[in-house]
């Protein structure tokens, strides 16, 4: 018996692997022409918003780049005692902490509320015996992480720290999730928000009359204050009712005269009911690893025994922390590191087809040379500075340039890319629109070159034997290498 | 070797699950901003064809609403004796049984023929000792199915009852199965059929020399009576070596005048090799069940021992009857029932990418305020009426009206709405672009509301701690809702 | 414990036979009405470029037939002797083996050197004790061969013959791996080679900007010489850098001053690590058989192990031969035979979803009349001549002609296709846009008529039972016929 199972459950493992590879990963052309880049540019954000607790600022979703990726990219800064509002996204996010800590608080459809008050003494509602408050899981996340959305996932944040968080959100608008069409759509739940992509992708191209639709609206927002929360669309009396509460109940929800924007501070602090943080990051993290396992048995004990599909949703995993040093996938005590989260060790990335690399360059220090296989890169600086090469299909530099703090870049797939920091040091996330984004080094002991027959590199190169050799084997180093040099301030290329 | 073997199941199964939920839905982007609609409409059937033995309506698929939902919508009445002539469209279809009764016959590809005649003595024919009639498997159709076709499956349908067979069919144009456009495309294999959807899209948009084709058609068509079923294209010699039979049968084939339409009547009745229906349809269902069971013991093991996947295709079940109270998914003895069909109560969904629920609202009842997380709905009224309004990302009301009797309305993904009935009551039928399409409610018990804490509510929307506790707890039903008024008539929303 | 167990696979594998039926295919939408396809053309190449060591034809994949497939295609003559360079594309390929033979090295990323070098003495380079030159796996190809590429994945190819090496090379625009727009982009990693598609489609339609683009870089190579490999884009100094070479070997990566274009001719011969060819064709087969099996059960082995992903990419077989008429799935000693390669004989096509049958019809032999369900086909005549006719959904015929050696024709999905070869036979390869594409055959032993109950055929053609018998059984064969007449040439349809 146990042998043919064996066999099987090989091939079923074999096949899925098989399946994941050749499942569908986007459904990505948003017209035709999308990607005929002339240049790329590092940019900052084109638009921002004051709002009571914080700062949204958003790229330009138009922007070639950004269009032929299929993203749109934000920047918000929460204040301390900050909350952003609950709301949900047409398409799935990844959501990177840069600065701060806080909690975040999702809504799984269905889900059961597993964080409970000890005691309570309000004793209010219609409800009988509700003294103590009860609702869905939360997590705490802090810099470094990286935190996974699914499209149409309802979920609010707050600032529970004393510094500002500071998060860079990728929306992966032409992921397959989406059915809608290419314009990232934020859904609010509560308040009077702003709109976070005023240059929406409507503007451009074939919407004649979704510019209209925008300019009316800009115009209602400005004279009329209307409000924009998904309830202010309901009649009073509909929310009324799904509710059972009074008409100033439902009024509130609509919340017709608030202006304190998607971001809003909190009076007082927010009583959450959550588990307390170690005091200890070291034995928190140990917990954590330990809790996470327990969870993966459970899930794997329940999905096995009674389909337990809700079970698994609802216990998901959403957070991987990527800015740990000592975690790190690539280390060159000379040159830097480099962490991945992928669909392996974050499997909710399987579903939402998307992953990310945080990597530190040391000063001075190179990147190899190297093309993304099957994903579009979008690239985030989080501290320092590095000079940065880009180059196309006919071998044209179309980015050569230096990258600065704060600035986002595209780079497409198959796009071969260099990177040097400067003398600071360079320390980036770069989102990757698939779960198993994979990338092919040109240079180095894991490289192209290395595979190449030296005879083959000879005729190919037009060089001697000895050459081919020299080429093939000087860069003993992986994919980030010393230089003997500083960084080069490249010649424009023609 | 059990426990790491249950594990490695386990394991298998939830990357199973990743698996399911990580599968690309649709490649649906029709083009950029498809999906920038300021009203929806209930809408009824824009276009009618009578035929002889049956009515063709069809939604016209040009409509801004059902190109951002990437679908095309067709309603046929098929007279008693009357046969849908055997055709396959380019995408895949969910076909619900509004009123009636039926046969339907459907043709995979290297299937066996498994429905043989007892005994019969035409004897005709050039083949030796083929005394009796043999055909794959035919499908018993009833009020309440919802039957799902594979694109390009070829399949015909015929009322055997007594009262007119009406069915609403969903054209899933935007579905990865289909890799023509987007254009509804249907495949007749006999007959001299009309036109479905004559207002074809091709008539819009880009295609100046698609409108001439389509005129040029129609010209044709009308002057000189030119046939289109399939074989109509080849030459009448080719047909007669491919079917070995003589010209005149050839040119039958062709069907050259031949004006019965695409529905036509049968003389006599149409005699069918099959199993008789039970009398008691409660022994049937019993037996159904019991047959269902067997059958998938037999596909499972067949699968696993020899590969077997003809197998699994050729007996994979096609039909889930949602029409029935007594299998209600929610039910309320006060607000009404809902019943879902989707990937996982009707496998072939996972394949189609496609799902649906009917729901009866008992009169004034209401349907929680809720969106769909990731798919587009297509509401088809079955009977009654009821006040319906839709919101979208700005908080804008795109719907508030009526839903009738035999009006469609699409709720695009995200978009949240919320449905009352009339004094009448309300049943409809809502097709989802999605094998698992999920719902998120926004009151009740299982909602958004109970999800979030209480400080997070009083926060958001400044209210008291009082307040919000009312506000999460008062509606304590899951997704029907009683109400104490009447429908509501809400007044216009700006 | 083993029941159940048993059970759980088998659903295990059930789950994973509907997953991969499930699975989105294409993100295939080029635009609306991509497929309005008034005529098809059997085409031959539109264009050639002469290099050093052979030739490169390309298609215009502007063609609306082209274009309605989501497929680029390509001709490659190599001459003995001749190194087609190394080089990556956007979206995965199909490469079939008209004539000749040769060698295929692939780069995967992280994966070992696994050939060597008996013992060689050069002993040069920075690397200490680096005796022995080290690559990745090389394939053996010839006549015959279907290769599967993934999109990026980086290869170069040899032809160690001496008859020139033939080549026809599909590339699958609209594959999900392929993020980029709907262009075909090859990226060389050396050389100084042509363009391959100069018609891209880039001219055509929205593309102003593009065509700038085009023109602009056609100058500025005829004018200036520029070179257009990848390096070519890297300043010098970080091309030193990266590979640690001096400043003349980092010019001789970007190949100013080559001329060869993108096949080169190698001086002498190419001095390969690689295990000898067998002398014997029948003893090769017959070990490579045995060396596949070991290979599987040893990748079963590590997957279900130590996670083993790696493992199984590396070894994973890229390569089938289909032209080995001892190997034909379908057999018909009068008709000819068909054979045909998919995602269940060669499993990497299952992540590519791409499929391909070779098929060689005999003198005035007819393939029955048929439509692909789920995949466009391209075919590609390899040798002969055979009469063909193509139908759509308004039956109306949009080919009748001939198709000749070297030519290609586009079959879209579902539309209906007869072919039936002259005198002197025909052979071709016929693509398919799907790893499981599955056929419908219209007449014969396994066709959509034998599926039918004979009354449903005279009621829907308006003939008697007698004539249904006939039209359904007078054609025994499967789906190769012998014809009674020779090719026909048929009138034209209006």
């Amino acid at each position: 018996m146990a042998k043919p199972l064996f066999l099987s459950l090989s091939l079923c493992l074999i096949l899925l692997f098989h399946g994941c590879l050749a499942r569908s990963r986007t459904a990505q052309y948003q017209s035709q022409n999308a990607c005929q880049l002339n240049r790329l540019e590092a940019r900052e954000p084109d638009h921002k918003r004051e709002c009571e607790g914080g700062l949204l600022e958003s790229w330009d979703p138009n922007h070639e780049q950004f269009q032929c990726a299929g993203v749109a990219l934000l920047r918000l800064t929460i204040q301390p005692n900050g909350l952003h509002l609950p709301s949900y996204t047409n398409a799935p996010q990844l959501v990177h902490i840069i600065r701060g800590r806080g909690v975040l608080g999702t809504i799984f459809p269905g889900c059961a509320e597993t964080f409970e008050e000890s005691q309570r003494g309000l004793g209010g509602g219609g409800q009988p015996g509700s003294q103590r408050d009860q609702h869905q899981k939360l997590h705490h996340i802090r810099e470094g992480d990286i935190i996974a959305l699914p499209a149409g996932l309802a979920y609010w944040s707050y600032n529970d720290g004393d510094q500002p968080l500071v998060t860079v959100n990728l929306v992966h608008v032409s992921n397959s999730d989406n059915q809608l069409d290419l314009e990232p759509r934020r859904f609010y739940l509560a308040g009077n928000p702003h709109d976070e992509f005023p240059q929406s992708r409507i503007q451009q191209g074939q919407g004649r009359r979704s510019e209209e639709r925008q300019r009316r609206r800009e115009e209602e927002k400005e004279q009329q204050g209307l409000p924009n929360n998904i309830f202010s669309g309901f009649s009073v009396r509909y929310i009324q009712e799904a509710f059972n509460v009074d008409s100033e109940t439902a009024r509130r929800i609509q919340n017709q005269n608030d202006f304190r924007g998607s971001i809003i501070r909190v009076k007082d602090r927010l009583d959450l009911v959550r588990p307390p943080r170690s005091r200890q990051e070291q034995e928190h993290e140990t917990r954590r690893q330990e809790l996470r396992q327990a969870e993966r048995e459970h899930s794997r004990r329940q999905s096995s025994r009674d389909n337990g599909m809700e079970e698994t949703v609802c216990t998901m995993r959403l957070r991987e922390n990527i800015g740990d040093p000592a975690r790190a996938d690539v280390f060159s005590p000379q040159a830097g590191r480099l962490r991945t989260v992928n669909g392996y060790n974050l499997p909710i990335l399987n579903w939402l087809q998307l992953s990310a690399e945080r990597g530190f360059l040391y000063s001075n220090a190179m990147y190899s040379p190297h093309y993304n296989i099957n994903a579009h890169g979008i690239i985030y600086v989080i501290r320092g500075r590095a000079r940065c090469q880009v180059v196309d299909d006919f071998g044209r530099s179309v980015f050569d340039g230096e990258l600065r703090q704060g600035q986002a870049l595209t780079v497409p797939q198959n796009f071969a890319i260099v990177k040097q920091a400067e003398n600071e040091g360079f320390e980036w996330v770069s989102f990757k629109t698939n779960d198993r984004a994979k990338v092919s080094q040109l240079a180095g002991r894991i490289s192209y070159i290395w595979a190449l027959p030296e005879d083959v590199i000879a005729n190919s190169y037009q060089i001697s034997r000895e050459q081919a050799r020299r080429l093939k084997y000087n860069r003993q180093e992986a994919s980030l290498f010393t230089t003997s040099h500083q960084s080069i301030r490249p010649a424009v290329t023609a």
